[in-house]
Order: C-alpha cells, then sequence, then structure tokens
C-alpha cells in the first residue's frame, strides 16, 4: 500500500490530479467542502472525509487545490483547519493559484506545529492533470526537493524549484498567467484587425499557427473563430482574480505592468457586460464591439 | 533551363530566396541598388542586371523583395523601373513588407502594360528562406494561383491565398507582425515582473516555454535573457516602419489597437534612446528601465 | 479707407474672424469654395471673389482658415491658387490647424513670389473670435511681427510669438489640442467612475468646477451631464484628424504619448460606431459603454 | 464659549483646520501622535490630550484628519480609539482621503455606541484651508446637515451634500483625486511633446493658461516648468495610494480606468527610481524620460 495523500480542494483540477494519483497507486483521503464532489473518488477507493483536519490524518502530504486566498485560509487555520492537524515532518504542496502571501501566512502557522509547505502551483488543464503531464512550478525549503520528486513525477512532466521560500512559485505561476492572458488579448486584437480589413481569420490563424505552434495558442484561437466562449475553460471572473494578483504583485515590487492593466480593463468591460461566466477568450468580443462590430 | 525569374532587392532576405531559387533550379536575373549584393549570386550563375528594367527582361516572375513602400514605388515605377518592363502576361510576386496601397499603386501600373501582381509576404527569417520553408501570405487574381504555386512550393512549406485584392495579403502580414511583436511586449513584461520579484527568469522561461513551445517564443526568450540585442534580427527602426503600418490601417479601417500603440510607444522610447539598430526584443530594456533597472 | 485683408475659407470660424476685421475698420475681400458662404460678408461691404488668386490681390494680408492640410495646399499651391498671386512683401497668416510640414511647403512656394507666410492657428471658439477674444499662437520671421501686431490685436486678447521656422505654431497648437482633448478623457473617466459608484456626477461636477474653474472644463462638463453631442463644437472626425497629426508630430520627435493614443482609439470606437458628427465630448460614451453603462 | 470640536490628527492638513476652527471662535481639543504637532494650537489655547478617547470627552463634534485606512481605523477602533469614547448624538466628521470601505466600517462601530459619521473630505491644499476657502464633499444621514453647517461655513466656501451613504463622499473625493492626477499626467505629456519639437514651453504654457485659468492647472504647470518637485505639494507616494483606492473602487464597480492605470504606472516608475518624497507633477520626468531627456 502506498503512500497517504490527503487531497483537499476537489473542483476539477483536484480532482483530475486525484484520480492521477490513485491510478499512480497512492493511498488518497479527500475532502471538498461540497461532499458531492467526492463521490466518484470514493467509489474508486479514496477515503473521504469529514472536514480538512480530518483529512489529513495519517498523511505524508497534503495537496490543496483551492479557488482563491480566502479558500486556503479558511481551510488551512480557520476552525478544523487542517494547519494544526497534519502530523510533524509531513508536507503540504500546496498548488492554488492564491497570493505569496497567503501561502507565506500558512507555512507561518504550519511551522508552529512541526511541518512543511511547498507551494506547486501547476501550469496545465485537467485534461493535462489527469494524463500526469503537468508542469510544476515548486518552491520551499530545498530540503524537501527530494521528498516531494516521486509525486511531482506521478503528476507532471516536468517541475521547477523556484527557490526556498514558498511565495516564488506563486510569483512565477501569476506571472504565468498574465503572460497567457496576454497572448490571448494579442491574438483578440489580431483577429479584429483582420477582420475589420476584410482578411479572412481563419486563413490568417492557419497561418499565424504554422509560425508558432503552440497549444495554448492554437485552443485560444480555434475557440476565438468559433466564437464560443461558453462553457468557459477559464472564466472572465477568475481571469479578472488572477490579473488582480498579478497587478497587485507588480505594485508592490514598483514594476509597470501596462499590459496587465488594459487586460484587467477589457476583463471589466466583459463583466460589466454580464459574461463573468464566459471564458477569458470572450476578450475578443471586447475587441470587437470597440470597433463597432457585434 | 527552368524558368527565368528576376529577383529585385537582394538584402538577406532577398539573397536567401534567390539561393533557394537557383538551388531548385531556376534561371536567375538579379538587380540590387548596391551592387556588391548581387555578387555572391552572380558566381553561382545569376545573370546580374544594371538596373530593374533590364532585370525584367525575359522573365516570367519577378520577385521583389524591399525595404519599403518608397523603394517599392522607386523600383517599379521610377526612372528604369521595372514596372513599364515586364512582358505581358507576367506575374510580379511583390513579397515585401509594404502597406496594401503600395501594392495596388504597382498593381494598377503594372495592368497598364498588361502584367500581373500578386501580393506574397512571408513569414520566417532568412535562414527558414534558405531551408525552403518559408509560410507565404498570398493575394491577387486567383486565376493566377496555378502559375504561382510551384514557384511557392519551392519557397515555403504552406502557402495561403486570401483573395483577389493584393492588399489583403499585406495587411494579413501587418497584422502578423503586429502578433509576433505583441507576444514580445508581452515576453517582457512578464521578464520585468519577474525579475523584479525575485523569480529567476530563466527558470521561468523554461517552465513557460513547456507550455508555448513555439519556436518564435523561444528565439526571443533566449535573446531578452542573454540581453544580446545586437547584431539585430528585426531592427527597432524596422519594427516602428511595421507597427506604424499596422496602426494605420487600424486607423482606416475603424479598429482601436491599443496593443499596437503601447508597443510604439516602447519602440520610440527606445529610439529616443538611441537603439535604432538594437533588436526589437530590446523592449525588455524599456521595461525593465521603466521598472527602475538598468 | 482701412488695410485690405484677404479672407480665404469661410467656415464658422473663418467667418467671425472675418466679420470682427469688418466691425474693426479693415476692408476685405473674401473668397470660400461654396461661394454662398461669404454671402452676408459680401452684405456687410466684403467684396467677394471668384477663386482664391483673385482674393489676395491688393492685398497687405491673407488670412486662411481651412480644414485641413490638403485644403490649404490646394487653396495655396493649386490651379488659381494664391500662393503666387501675392504681391511681392505682403505676408500670409495661415491660421489653420495643420500640420507644421503643410505650412513649411506653401511657405517656400511663396518665398518663390516674394511674399512672407506667418503662421497664427488660434485658441478659442467661433463666438470667442467674433469678441475679438482669440489667444494666437504665431511663428514666422520675427521681423514680421511689428506688421502683424495690429491685426493680432484685433483678433486676440493675447499672443505668443515661438520662433522664426512657422511650423512651431502648429506645432504648439496640436499640442494644445492634444491637452484639450486629455481633459475631455479625463473629465470622461471620472464622470463614469462617479456614476457607477452611485456618485451624483452633476453634484461631483460642481465640487470639481470650484476647484478647476476654467471655461473649457465647464464648457465640455456641461455637455456631458446634457448628453447632447449634436450638434458638435468639435465633431469625433475632426478630433482624429488632430490627434493624429499630434501622433504624428510625437512619432518623428520620438516622444511616447500614451495618452493621445488613448483619445484616438477611442475615437476610433466612436467612429466605429457611426459617431463621425458627434462632439468628441461623446468619448463619454465610450467609458460609459465600455463600463456597461448604455 | 463656543461650541467644543475635537481635532485628531494634525498634519499640514489637520493643523490648518484647526487653527481656522480656533480663529472662528470654536473651544478645541486636539490629538496628534506625534505629540509635538499639537503644541503651536495648545498655545493658542486648544486643549491637548493624550490619546483619542481622551480628546473627544464633552466634544459635539470629532474631525479626523488621518493619513490613510490603516491610521483612521486604529485612532477610531484601536486601544483608546474614540469610537466608543464619543458621547451620544455626537458627530464624527471623517475628512481623510480614505476608501469608502473605512468610513462604513467607523460609522458601523460609532452606531453601536449612539454617535453619527458624517464623511467630509475635503478639496484643497492647507493655505485654502487656512483661509476658509475648502471645498467640502459631505455625506452621511441627511438629518444631520443643519447642525453640520456652521462648521461647514467655517471651513469652506461651499459644500455638497452627496448622500446618506457616507461612503459617497470618499468616493466622490477619491475621483476627483484622479481627475486632478489626470491633469497633471495631460500637461506632463504636453510638455515633453512641445519640448522635444522644440516649441518653447514657458510660451506654450502662458497660451494654455490663458484658455484654461485654473489655480490648480497652474500650479502645477509652474511646478514642472522650474523642474521643482521637492519639497512636494502632494507626494509620489500619496498619490500611489489614492490612484490605488480610485482603481480598487473602479475595479468593484466593474468600470474600467484607462488612465488611471497609466497614472498608476508612471508613478510605480517614479518610485521604482527612489523618488518617493517628489511631488506627483514630476510625472513630467517619467513622460521626459521615456522620450529620451534627461
Amino acid at each position: 500500500m502506498g503512500t497517504t495523500i490527503a487531497v483537499i480542494g476537489l473542483g476539477r483540477m483536484g480532482q483530475s490530479i486525484a484520480e492521477r494519483l490513485l491510478a499512480s497507486g497512492y493511498t488518497l483521503r479527500v475532502y471538498n467542502r461540497t461532499a458531492s464532489k467526492a463521490q466518484s473518488l470514493v467509489e474508486r477507493g479514496a477515503q473521504g472525509c469529514a472536514n480538512p483536519a480530518e483529512a489529513v490524518r495519517g498523511a505524508e502530504f497534503v495537496i490543496t487545490m483551492l479557488a482563491d486566498d480566502q479558500a486556503l485560509r479558511e481551510t488551512a487555520l480557520g476552525e478544523q483547519g487542517f494547519a494544526a492537524a497534519m502530523e510533524r515532518g509531513t508536507i503540504h504542496l500546496s498548488m492554488s493559484t492564491v497570493s505569496p502571501e497567503a501561502n507565506r501566512a500558512v507555512a507561518a502557522a504550519q511551522r508552529e506545529h512541526g511541518s512543511e509547505l511547498v507551494a506547486a502551483p501547476v501550469l496545465g488543464r485537467p485534461d493535462v492533470a489527469a494524463a500526469g503531464q503537468l508542469v510544476l512550478l515548486a518552491a520551499g525549503s530545498r530540503a524537501l526537493e527530494a521528498r516531494c520528486r516521486p509525486l511531482f513525477e506521478a503528476l507532471g512532466r516536468s517541475y521547477t524549484w523556484f527557490g526556498d521560500d514558498p511565495g516564488l512559485a506563486n510569483a512565477a505561476k501569476l506571472t504565468f498567467n498574465f503572460l497567457l492572458m496576454s497572448i490571448v488579448e494579442s491574438l483578440a486584437e489580431a483577429f479584429t484587425l483582420a477582420e475589420k480589413q476584410g482578411v479572412d481569420r481563419a486563413k490568417f490563424f492557419e497561418a499565424a499557427r504554422l509560425m508558432f505552434g503552440s497549444p495554448s495558442f492554437d485552443g485560444y484561437g480555434k475557440r476565438m473563430l468559433a466564437g464560443t466562449f461558453q462553457p468557459a475553460g477559464f472564466t472572465a471572473t477568475l481571469a479578472l482574480k488572477d490579473i488582480s494578483l498579478a497587478l497587485a504583485l507588480a505594485q508592490e515590487a514598483r514594476a509597470p505592468l501596462p499590459l496587465g492593466s488594459l487586460i484587467r480593463d477589457h476583463l471589466l468591460t466583459l463583466l460589466a457586460r454580464g459574461r463573468d461566466n464566459w471564458d477569458m477568450g470572450a476578450l475578443l468580443q471586447v475587441d470587437r464591439e470597440s470597433a463597432g462590430l457585434s
């Protein structure tokens, strides 16, 4: 019987990670605020738990995949939170896209109880996670790397250790999400410019993707060409959360981020028009509407 | 002995194209304002010519690869220009990155003398051209496509025909260049944000390129990490020319292009600081300096 | 009987200037492409003329107030243009909002015929002109200042001589128009922010104008509060012309102008939505619509 | 003997307000964290107090003028805070530039102890306050207006009541500060454009101020022309605090604020270059340096 891992937070991403770990032979304890989401994992052998503190009992690793700073803080530090319940010497892999600060706060609380935190946010969508092909951005005490490696190898095709401060991994992840959104906005403006000039967008995209040929680029391009923004892969609301975190980091670091501000403004327009749940590829619609297209 | 082609404009790109055509068995007549640049081609069998009008004599195709609108207009329509000298029924493949308008003007002049213009700007650098792996963006009378195809296949791995108006291919090319610069600016801001937060940029880039994995992205990323902006692949001066053309098209089409304006402003800062000949990857320096880095 | 002045271009501004000069005792010769616009001036004693060349006959001063570069070039340099017809030693006061280049070209042509050009674009609306309260921005050979002064004093409450190069006055005027549009955009964003927060805009404006208390500010604020953008004082189309000229100067001078680009983009959105003839105060609508208001 | 007023926070603005109230015959109780700042007021008859709770004893009005949200929260709600110590039915005039949220939180705490909060941030500098010429932006229960009026009339030339929610006055104030900074940025870009074209900036400004003629505009213009940014009237650090609050309100209200983002980025550049204590008029330096001027 394998190492025991607690997985807390079973949204689409958390679920895919849990599935992958089950398939890799690990023993799982799972918890989600809405218990029904744990059902299919329990059917496949995971141990369902009633609260975060119970979930981490006997676990060598705790993986969290939660919506935002607040969810992480509550789950770790709130009533029945897991921070105080983790056994000495065990490791919390904090995989959510949250602020460096949130991870630092949880790490400090854990330290008082003798457990460790490694930030390990991931690049890739749920299907990539299920296939064990994520790219992991890790940071925390370097002494923990060897212990984490087998898990990282089960989940991803690659990982990078950014340093001792767990916040560095979150900073890298938010910078990556900024970059991804920037490329989406770039493509949105290019498509709009093409359309207004009477250039066939699909033909333009075929040529452009031959030059760029990246899966992310392709995925967003196809979605934009199809004009299908629901169901979302990454909602405008989540995108606004992430770009706001990136802008806050930029401000703290005293780095202008003009493209970040542009994206934030366009996301606000999406939300102001009631498209909170549209995919962020709908940045295209903001640019198109500013050009008089509907 | 193969079809005769005139190649006019022997900068690095024109030269690579000419070499590729020689290697593919075509008979070449070549012209360049600075004659010395024709030397190596002449040594390999091309016929050097004294002026554009002479170059096109007996040629079934004329390929131009010139610096800008003005150079194209002068070479085609000026004294000893080739537009009036082309034989009836022959085809001018206008491959420069110029405005749609410039091509339309030359096309109109040619039409009076019975020859045709197909706009065929290309995606890819000189080394890509030499390998016959360009992506061509073509537009012009559809009836000419079949005659152009063998040449396109000699030069590139793919071509797209955008329509009957030659200007469409130029519009597509300028839109592509805008997209490329946008991605460079995106990466420049991401690198600056990473650096100011103490995130190792090289590690960040390794993770990011695993996700994006496109050659253009990789090339610019490596250049930025190295901080080597000379010699340039694509100078700030040329980039400013192209983004200005894109902004002019956007204005004419009544399409806002906020990212285009941002890039233009940052290029102006590069030029205002005397870096005209730096590669446009030096957009990174503008962002770094705005963040107080030097 | 006073000095003879030719006034060419009788739009609302030209007309107001002509009226003011008539009222000040000058003898006028007038020309407008659409002759009917000269009618009321002729009734008050001005001499109507059939073309620009005829208008300048016997005039010591020629005043032009035309729509744009092209109109100025045609009227001065075209068939029946006035540049060649002006008498030696007479002065052309070029008052239109045009590019420095256009004035320099006309000045050069005049010089060949022995006449002079002083650029003298004006700040203020037609009603201000009629009251003789304009602010004039002048440039040209300093030796001409004393001769121009009486006219400047008839037309305005103040004038500034920017130097020997007539283009300097145009550069100053375009910079002023950029500043004016920037203040309008500032107010548009402030009003939108206030509205979205439930802050009474009229109350906000009352407080703000007590602090700023400038007529331009007041005029635009009132128009925005009323939401009345037609008839226009200054159309979106004209504003786009001017901001494009300012951006071109900025590019030539290698000066980024981010606010200029923002204004240009918002004007393009106005035009893309068919509001070419709305007052530029309608920049408010662009901001409101981006915030989901209608 | 007049009404008793507690004045808490004796920075330059708080001090000027206190002086004005003393001169108007009110009885003052004063408190400042650094006690020495109370000295000159005590010499003129004010009662110096040891902490906020003591200051409000017997006072019918409490005026706070503090640096930011945190200072307000601590002074009102912290140990020896005044919220619990105010007598029933008395009124707190919260004059600091803080977030609507901070005032709402203090108002809620006061309500539990039976006292009232009226937000009353002010427009104008310390010298304007000393002269009783402020413009006040007020909000809170309308029933309190009549009682506040005499104080407002002692302090200012005008006040506006924005509604029952105290946060509305703060929203209006932050919107005003955004507008003021926008006008400063507008002028900074105009000056830079003028300078790069060789247009005499002082002459340009003389003409522009004749058209705009507002004291704020004049003050900033003169400072920029002189290039004297220290000592500051309004530091870059404070400006960043205010624009960040405005951007946060905009985000909450789902209103893009592109000019706000531009200002934020330029302030970050100022700070990244170590100019935290420069006046925000130094936005000019950011624009100049981007244009290659030093």
